[in-house]
């Protein structure tokens, strides 16, 4: 279906030779750049023009890196001589006339040089624009005017914000969002004072309201209690903390060279995408043994989050977030705020990313990368066995942190990025923000004598249940592409030897998979010890060079497989999927999400199951939160934290940070303490 | 059985009448002071004093505080007058003619107010002086010198170890410990090079070798690369790590008052016991709301670690560890070293314990308390949903830890407790050292036709499969004493409603554990939520006052249940158990663990299945390691971290972090950069 259109080429070429920046960049995976961006929206300006009738100016809903041949990447990163990075290409989705286009822009050539209209079910990510357009639709519209005015409240003090409204096993489907209204009279913590009963659905192609409801009215939730802003609360406060710091001789204790940062044994580059946020590509470690630095990580980012609410009512029924795919995680990306997000040797970051209309859209600290102490042991050991003498030797642990924090609506997520000296790369999520509240009419449990699918937290407040699923993207390359995925069960084994008196003990069994389905991993049933491994490169004794996955907490989904936005989040289905690498394959539940059926995600790629050994493979990992709120989530969540590690297993032929010396504790002269 | 002994207490009161120190004790639950173990040491020689004949100088194995009653802590603790504390009362475990004996001192009255001969299985805990004593018998036994000969290896470069034996079903036991032996030549790292194949048993009654075997000769691993200290190692080091600390204003940021501990919003107790390490007692925190401090935590400690080793060939199938009871957590603990065990904020204890002989032995700085901020965020969030107006609020993290590290031979136990202001107690433990390895007669994987029951780490150097489980004691006090234990079930259920397109959800399904039955869990085999909830108390939305348990890394045993070792360890069964409390129930394995049938653990007795509903109970939880030694783990481990959380679940009616201010980063001035 790709549609090549050359005719731009020349003319382009001609307008933009003065501004050319291409050439500049530092590495082919840098993060688009506000003129990239510039250029693009120019070029598919001249090809889309506005037209005066309604809805014909093409709205822009991705635009990022169209990345090139990974062997293009690895050809140009390890060559011996100095050549240039391969042409940038810029992968582009809009809508236009009711349609989705795909389109690919060759910055170099300076023209369009792929345009297609996609056909298949789903609706791309959506932009920032349209969904403010959206919630200020109730605002002049009449029956919700109504509404508001029956409720007596004060419109002026009332916003709306859009929800996705999922697939339902309708045949056909039309772009839609719902929109749900909230009051922000005496606190600013909107979610805790829903509109309850009231809904508004937007077609998104018409920008109209297609349907509205007012089922029902429910006391209003009160201001009082839900204010999180210290300038408007009241005294007394506490727990009072004192000051603390992490403080260094000279930070940035890492080198920040364009995109790629070099701290330690590490050197990776840390991108951004407005869809998936942070990726981290090209992690290497270096070995000083080998003295050489030895791939790890190709390139890792989330591929999509799932956050299915669990209240089946007619009002609520549909809420399930794909908070990558529907909302965009990175341009939901907020700004750090030095001191308080990120500790005072961070530096930061911006991000860049295009609005609707193409134009760059800067996010100021999107990025924070710090070295982190926080007290812990990297390895000791105190030895009194050796007669007249005792040895202790203790090294602390210093680490690498990147951290983004994305706020979807409600929930900010913590991303970080933690690279350690012992060659792990940690992976951490924290969950904060606040909780989404649907307004009853309880003010006591005592008087609920039916499932309310939340916990009552204050007054007429119930904190919805619900899960959130993070699905990473883990292209590991151990020491070299082609990898195998290797699943090592403990297993009890019975003792045979007569003369020994115990009956049993336990050994590794390891099996490598040969396909896709031999790597389908549903956590937590068997002990279990994954890795992926180089099956093309032994250590000296023999063993597997390999990097294992240690995971968080585990979680399951608990809707039936069959179910709708199971069915779309069926990437969940497993926590760990293995694929053999494929450019076209990075979103885990699809790349148009919004609406999606199901037919374009990991369990739908795997169906072919492809072999997967001694391949370029790709590991899916998926780590779920089950979330029962509680009243210490009220009016605003305490930080809940999960993480994996990806632990070098064999990678080593010892450990990597045996020689590692104890940094001296900072400090200053001629100090005034 | 108590034979209780009163004649000594006139006599005792005069002499020691001018050094009691007992009424100037802060806490009744301190640990015992050096004058104190004097004074124990000092009566209790006075009642078995020293034979000439041989083997009947009474040995002291465990000296530790006889707690009193919780009652009577909790009326002193609470009483509105100031009352003296309780009387110190000293409970003693000693050998004497090859019996061991519990005796009763009270300090106050300086004398034995009860003592009797202990009759069931097991061995008391193993004291220091004896373990040498019997770790240097080899080198006076004629057999042994020629094994060392055999192998052509230097008899003053090999030094010797202790193992407990376990028990296999034999119907009559004597107290034996078996030795293995060590080579130190050329590298202090002993325990990578063991002479595999020899081993005495010794009776430690007679503190002679009984039995001695030669069984066979493997190569002995090299020293080369075994090494840990980096005053030995040679260069290139690194990775280069830069000066980096935790910074504060004034340190310590919290309160130390004898042995109470306050901080932020929490106050608690931190004790010693030669056998479990450290002691938390009587944590509770601060309501800001309420304007008081509310109980959390009665006590915590780790009751019992069993480290099962899967090696069931002849000379290694008994390796099974219990290094609470049989080596003692708490003796083991190791010095701490500023600024590389604890940050350059920490502040030090130090610990004391009574020796075979009774004498107090200072471990200085047993213990470091430490103000930790890792650059984590408390909460958080990114309000953009207001027209015209951005608001973020962020707050960062700072948590107080209590560490020490317990080696237990050739492993390094990092065990911290960590009070965080949104009121959580955050256990953690990170594993170090070096691993126990058996020597054998590969250099390459490729030569191995059998099962080796570990991984080869280097040449003829044979990393042991291996676990460890550590059970923790919890005795939750959830704003009272009178708690229930509640599972919440997330169930599946389905949608009723034919309206609605949804086919599923979830919710909780809730039940209070009535008897100890009930509340005995596999983790990781359904979705739960555990807690402690206070029944009599609810709060204002009718919610039960509780503490959730927030597992780490599950873990369950592989051995067979019927298993000898698996027998003595079946606390390790299950991952939660609840009892009443009962202050003879402390050691989850039995009181005396070396050599136990397993008769006097928590599977024993809960097999009464008592009531637990809306009683004083005990949490006891189970963490477990599998550990599959890989190359990075040699020659020295980096720390592999778990923990678990007790979380406060609708304790507080809101966010007790709510009105916390972020602390100022700390900065001098006059510095020079």
């Amino acid at each position: 279906m790709k549609n090549f259109i050359f005719f731009f080429i020349v003319f382009t070429t001609i307008i933009w030779s003065s501004n050319v920046e291409c050439s500049s960049h530092l590495h082919p995976l840098d993060p688009i750049t506000p003129s990239e961006i510039n250029l693009v929206r120019t070029i598919i300006l001249k090809a889309y023009p506005p037209e005066t009738s309604k809805n014909s100016t093409i709205a822009f809903q991705y635009v990022g890196l169209d990345e090139p041949q990974k062997s293009t990447i690895l050809s140009w990163k390890y060559s011996k001589t100095k050549t240039p990075p391969p042409a940038r290409r810029i992968y582009v989705i809009a809508r236009f006339k009711k349609q989705s286009l795909e389109i690919i822009v060759d910055l170099s050539r300076r023209s369009i040089v792929g345009s297609k209209v996609y056909k298949g079910h789903g609706y791309p990510m959506l932009n920032i624009q349209e969904q403010v357009a959206a919630s200020v639709l109730p605002f002049s519209y009449g029956p919700f005017k109504e509404s508001v005015k029956k409720r007596g409240l004060n419109i002026s003090e009332v916003v709306c914000s859009d929800f996705s409204v999922g697939w339902f096993g309708e045949k056909k489907t039309k772009r839609l969002l719902k929109i749900k209204c909230y009051y922000t009279e005496g606190s600013v913590n909107l979610y805790m004072r829903p509109l309850e009963g009231v809904e508004a659905t937007v077609d998104m192609d018409e920008m109209k309201i297609v349907d509205y409801k007012d089922r029902y009215v429910v006391p209003m939730p009160k201001a009082e209690g839900t204010e999180y802003r210290a300038s408007k609360l009241k005294p007394p406060f506490g727990p009072i903390l004192k000051d603390i710091s992490l403080m260094q001789h000279a930070a940035p204790a890492f080198n920040l060279h364009g995109n790629t940062v070099s701290w330690a044994n590490w050197e990776f580059h840390v991108g951004f995408d407005v869809r998936a946020g942070p990726i981290i590509s090209l992690a290497s470690v270096y070995d000083l043994e080998m003295q050489k630095y030895r791939q790890v990580l190709y390139r890792g980012f989330i591929s999509e989050l799932f956050v299915p609410y669990q209240d089946p009512t007619e009002d609520w029924y549909y809420t399930s977030y794909f908070d990558s795919g529907e909302f965009g995680f990175g341009q939901s990306a907020s700004s750090l705020e030095p001191l308080t997000d990120c500790p005072s040797n961070a530096e930061f970051l911006d991000a860049f990313f295009a609005d609707a209309n193409g134009k760059p859209v800067k996010i100021p600290n999107a990025f924070c990368i710090f070295e982190k102490y926080a007290g812990d042991i990297m390895w000791r050991h105190t030895e009194v066995a050796i007669p007249n003498e005792v040895i202790t030797e203790v090294r602390p642990d210093v680490t690498l942190v990147v951290r983004m924090v994305s706020t979807v609506g409600n929930y900010d997520y913590i991303i970080d990025w933690e690279f350690k000296p012992s060659g792990s790369i940690k992976v951490g999520v924290g969950l904060t923000g606040i909780l989404e509240i649907k307004a009853g009419t309880y003010t006591n449990t005592e008087e609920v004598k039916e499932d309310i699918y939340g916990t009552l937290l204050a007054d007429y407040t119930i904190g919805t249940y619900h899960d959130h699923f993070l699905t990473y993207y883990l292209d590991l390359d151990i020491d070299g592409e082609h990898n195998s995925f290797v699943k090592n069960t403990l297993e009890t084994a019975r003792v045979k030897d007569r003369k020994i008196p115990r009956k049993s003990y336990w050994t590794v069994v390891s099996e490598t998979a040969k396909t896709e389905a031999d790597a389908k991993i549903k956590l937590g049933l068997k002990p279990l010890e994954l890795a992926v491994v180089n099956p093309n490169k032994k250590t000296k004794p023999g063993n597997k060079i390999g990097y294992g996955l240690i995971p968080g907490s585990v979680s399951h989904p608990l809707m039936l497989s069959d179910d709708f936005q199971q069915i779309r989040a069926a990437f969940t289905n497993y926590n760990v999927w293995v694929t053999p690498y494929n450019k076209s394959e990075k979103w885990a539940g699809g790349l148009f999400v919004d609406r999606s059926r199901g037919d374009d995600t990991i369990a739908t790629w795997t169906q072919r199951n492809r072999e997967i050994e001694n391949k370029d493979i790709v590991l899916w990992y998926t780590m779920g939160f089950h979330h029962v709120p509680s009243q210490e989530d009220f009016p605003i969540m305490p930080t809940l934290t999960s993480g994996f590690e990806l632990r070098p297993t064999n990678f080593f032929e010892r450990n990597p940070v045996l020689k590692t010396k104890s940094p001296e504790p900072a400090h200053w002269s001629n100090c005034t303490k």
